[in-house]
């Protein structure tokens, strides 16, 4: 159990788990906690963080704000594949999981250390995530990670545990929260006990990124996203960088009920799991980003993006942002995204993103061709005699030898 | 051009452009006519049909209620496959195309025709749908496309023609109509000239099958829909057969400001298009399609499933219904419905479909498994260091020899 | 590590390793072993794994002829989709295994065995294949799996295992074998120790089951044959069942120095192998099958089986024969091939599967339509223009706006 | 018919078929031709078609030497996917179509031509290949398709045309030819006339490029090729440039006997057809490929690779070279090849092409892991219980729940 560690990184959050976690790692391995705190936009003050981890007496603290490069290079390439996971899911825990991992193996390689540590759990998705990230990117560190190893397994346990090593425990604490969350400037998650039961509907205490369509306004709002080269750059016509562009759009959501999602998935790790998401600029986004491909992107270029989403979707899901194969699918993606490029306008109301106009410079949407009026020769209707007819010749030569109808 | 032709099936609606066509046919071709007029759901009388051919001098006419028919052999096997064509569109079009060729090559074999028309403009993907179907099921058929054909190329000839030849011409139809509509069970489309500039939205007056989100109820609807090997059967527990059930749901949809869609699109003749379509019926049955395999489909089944969607989708569109690889795709998809079958509960409210509960007496969602409380050892968490440590090993190889973060 | 178990049913081969595995069951798990020994065609006498089993004091004794279910049930269908791993590999190990670990399975629900065991090895992907198929067929099943528990870990150890517990050993085992083997009716595979080195060819003295290309005759052997339904019936003419048909194949084969494979592959577990495959009867079969679709198969059904065989390939490879994806791509496949029929001639020589001929009743090959001659109609020259230019459409509206050459 | 040309760019030869063409070109429409004449290999001299496009009054006469680029812009990264068009199709002729057409369009460009011509029949792939090459390339270009225009729709036709306009018919051309041939760097084909039927092997005359394996010699000639990036560089230690290189391993494998292919394949227009083709070098170049990857390439990089192959195949089979879904897939490719270096040795014996080792400074091959000796702690046998356990979980959920085996 107790490999010979020198000295860990740990993702510390500050709260009550990880302060245990950073406690039993300097007890158990005797070895010298580094921690790491991340502002992906999970909308808490990180400074508490850092002022436990002294107390812990941790030398090398780091907190870092992370929410550009989150968003700029997870985030947005991400979008550019209009990604779904199981048709529904955008993705919002999986795709922060790469980064976090990645500054946690560079603070590693700058401090020395020799291991990592991560506080998910051993049934979810998230510690596989986070361990093929470490592992990417540097083959030879040592994973800890401390719900798999320990004895700590009931929450009298735990609290047993911080009580004997010194580790304040907030009022709300004690009792066990109803569910578990996680969040970031992409999305809000909420699983795990009153949320188990996929035959009832989820509390509305659930949500907190997103006030219900019922509650939202009666009246739309209307907006304008601009698109460069794939992913989006203004709102309402002013220029964003992208942290501040998806705060504004979960804004945007929030307000109008949008972007909530309740799923049953099937984790990497073989169980069926339920899930409340809350994505409100993400569902915006997803729908511009459509919208923007629709005048822009060739049909075939469109198709085989679509054709291998589910599977780009699949990789981000089971934590292989750092292989192979995502780079590949990302070359390829990318090589799409030159001419997405323009405005799309769409109406926020009450949990729906209904477009009201999508225009561009490269617009492939060509009136003269597609007109049921007079289109001064730009396409030839005789033409489609012979597509149809070649077409139909494998078809016809099939039903020739008794296949009608495309039997086999 | 005037190819030899004795008998002719047309695909007939008894409204004034398949009325000149019929005409056209007779004096052009100096062939019999047999009509053919469909019930898939359009919403239309079919008797005038039949007087207008009779006073036309037709002699064989055929009008069928098509309507289970339709959704039990065409509907339903689409939408188990949750078929999105470029992400968003249902179909509705382009699957009623097949069902209307194949009883036309039917009654051309019944009544010993040698040809079919149909009038479908040449253009659009509904020429291909019909011809590649008729070719499929009928090699040596003639096809007739009055519309690729004549020199009855704007409005005002074709008015004259009808004035000519005493074909009747509704005060409203004088005017040419601001777009044009398709309509049956599944959906109504909307296309064509005050719809063709993708840069503005539709106006209110096109919408035919819903109400706008703003003018539904401020209460939500809720319902119940159970499926039967991936098929619905019942709304709130009363039973109803296929065209019943689906009228059923394009009712609480209506109501509810569900289903519509508007879309620019890829057609398979070369060009992009803008249609506005409304599914409202169907909008709602793929959401509780989705969350019914959401507990009951291996994850595996249905990744698979969702990988060759698109795929599926796309010969749909194009008019490949009557090809094999459409039923090699239809012989996997429908391999995997057998459990598919239980309840979903969901919640309609303006322009939202909200899953509020599933269940099933085949579920795969194990709570003893899934659950952050003591399972009784029904997963073991140390399994999961196995599972990653193997996962990661070729990632680690490559990090090894420099091929850090799975760079290629 | 020592579960509560009461009766085990062992793969068993009668040799050394296995030998030692029914000894250390005993022991370590004071059970009663229950032994199985299946005829897959491997070539060896199953007598002497009998009486071996006997002399340890087993009482339930299974040893099956399986070699026609294996070639009917497991090779032909994995034969109908022109399988190939990393587009060389004939799966020959790997489409064996799901047989036994069904078979082993059976008797284990006759038997009132609680678990099963085998001796595969931790680092092989014979265990994942072997473990995934119990699981799946009897998930309660408790999997005992020495080579990663027990502490004989080397060869040393297992001889002295062996000699402390009176299992008989054969003189030419006290020394290790220069490399390891597996044999069944469809290959031969050799592999570890001295193949290792992919740098180096193997050594003459690995190949059991082929002769070299440079020691086959100097003429050329000519054969036939027949396929229905995508399986193969007869030889030259002379019906036969599965196994004697692939029995016939493999002597064919291995007189003409056909069917070797010398390849690194990837396995599941994580990383790449060597090993050395001799599969003379399948490397036959599959240009046969081939070239029997080639003139059978519609075009897109060919090209739909072609883009998801790899896919197809991968389940098989990494042991999800019983899998509900594996089932759903076999649906697939098996509905291509009803028209899959005929013959085909092949001429053998030194190596190379030469295709001489291949007519069939259901052939899609129409002289009239393809011929440079006149063809009397069958095909109009003048649709390529509308073909073409339909095609053409999407790519000329893109380079009139600027993406000349489909730069997207 | 007769559209309104000023100068057109012919695609020539300087053979019977295109000088007719030729004087059809300036009789038919009026028009200035301009001649251009490539080098790619096809082992033609090209300064008779100078000469003879000379003697027809042409003034602006293009003849380049395309070999080098045609093998490293085209052929090359082609291989870099392991491209078989239906599993078998090395694609010789089909990769050499875009570049005749983006040469003849740059001409086009630089003569301030309208229109371009090409000598292809109406009922091949070449026809689409040309001209989908020149729409992607200069979308308003004329396409002039004299073989789908013209009357001269026999060969006594053609030859009186010959006459009646003084093109010189060499005594060889007074009949027609037995079948008919392409050629150039990468392959010959030959199909046609005497080998329509595809029950029938082809005589012996037929090939031009190998002599057959029966005629090879009896001694092994054994090989060595280095690749950097994917791409070969070397043979036997020599560095050659990329036409260079693919000239030296055709001689090779014509000596040996190698890369013949006797194929019935599915044209993009309709119908199977057979083709005979001989690709000496690529069939080596291909084995060489493969067996490079197989040590530097990650597994899941091969098997994404290899699962878009055949729809990378059927791209440049049909003629979508200059199509955004063949540049995205490229992108995917090229970025895989980066590691794949290093040299692969093999042994070239009477049509078989057979690997003797590769060895790479980037291999992933790592004999310790995948050792059967002692590996020194480099992988953990134990790991494979909990991968195997968790991978089998969805399996073992679904048959606790009746759906044994895998059953969906």
């Amino acid at each position: 159990m107790a490999k010979d560690v020198k000295k860990v990184v740990l993702a510390y959050s500050g709260g009550l788990d990880t302060s245990v976690i950073l406690r039993w790692l300097q007890t158990t391995y005797g070895c010298e906690v580094v921690t790491f705190t991340a502002d992906l936009g999970q909308g808490e003050e990180l400074e508490p963080a850092r002022r436990k981890a002294e107390m812990f007496g941790v030398k090398q603290i780091f907190v870092d704000d992370l929410r550009d490069t989150f968003v700029r290079d997870f985030v947005f390439p991400m979008f550019r594949a209009n990604t779904l996971y199981e048709g529904q899911y955008l993705l919002g825990t999986s795709i922060a999981r790469p980064l976090i991992a990645q500054r946690q193996i560079e603070i590693a390689e700058e401090v020395g250390a020799d291991a990592v540590a991560h506080g998910a759990t051993g049934k979810g998705n998230d510690q596989v995530r986070f361990e093929l990230s470490y592992y990417a990117l540097k083959p030879d560190v040592t994973v800890i990670a401390p719900w798999r190893e320990w004895d700590l397994t009931s929450r009298t346990k735990l609290l047993a545990f911080a009580e004997e090593h010194q580790i304040p425990i907030a009022k709300d604490k004690r009792g066990e929260a109803p569910f578990s969350v996680d969040a970031n400037l992409l999305h809000s998650s909420s699983e795990g006990k009153i949320l188990e039961d996929p035959a009832l509907p989820p509390d509305e205490i659930v949500f907190q990124r997103t006030i219900s369509p019922e509650s939202a306004p009666d009246v739309a709002t209307e907006i304008a996203i601009d698109f460069v080269g794939g992913d989006p750059v203004a709102i309402n016509g002013e220029a964003l960088g992208p942290a501040a562009l998806l705060a504004k759009l979960n804004e945007l959501g929030r307000a109008n009920g949008i972007g909530r999602l309740d799923l049953v998935e099937n984790r990497f790790v073989g169980m069926k799991s339920r899930g409340i998401y809350e994505t409100p600029g993400g569902t915006i986004l997803l729908a511009a980003h459509r919208n923007m491909e629709s005048i822009t992107l060739d049909r075939e270029a469109g198709h085989l993006k679509d054709s291998l989403m589910p599977r780009y979707a699949e990789l981000i899901y089971n934590g292989f942002w750092f292989s192979p194969e995502r780079r590949m699918l990302q070359a390829l993606i990318d090589t799409s995204q030159n001419s997405v490029t323009g405005r799309v306008r769409l109406k926020l109301y009450k949990g729906n993103v209904i477009v009201t106009g999508r225009e561009s410079p490269h617009s492939l949407y060509d009136t003269r061709v597609v007109t049921f009026e007079e289109d001064g020769g730009a396409y030839d209707q005789v033409d489609a005699q012979g597509f149809i007819k070649l077409n139909a010749l494998r078809l016809r030569l099939g039903a020739a030898v008794g296949r009608k109808g495309g039997t086999p």
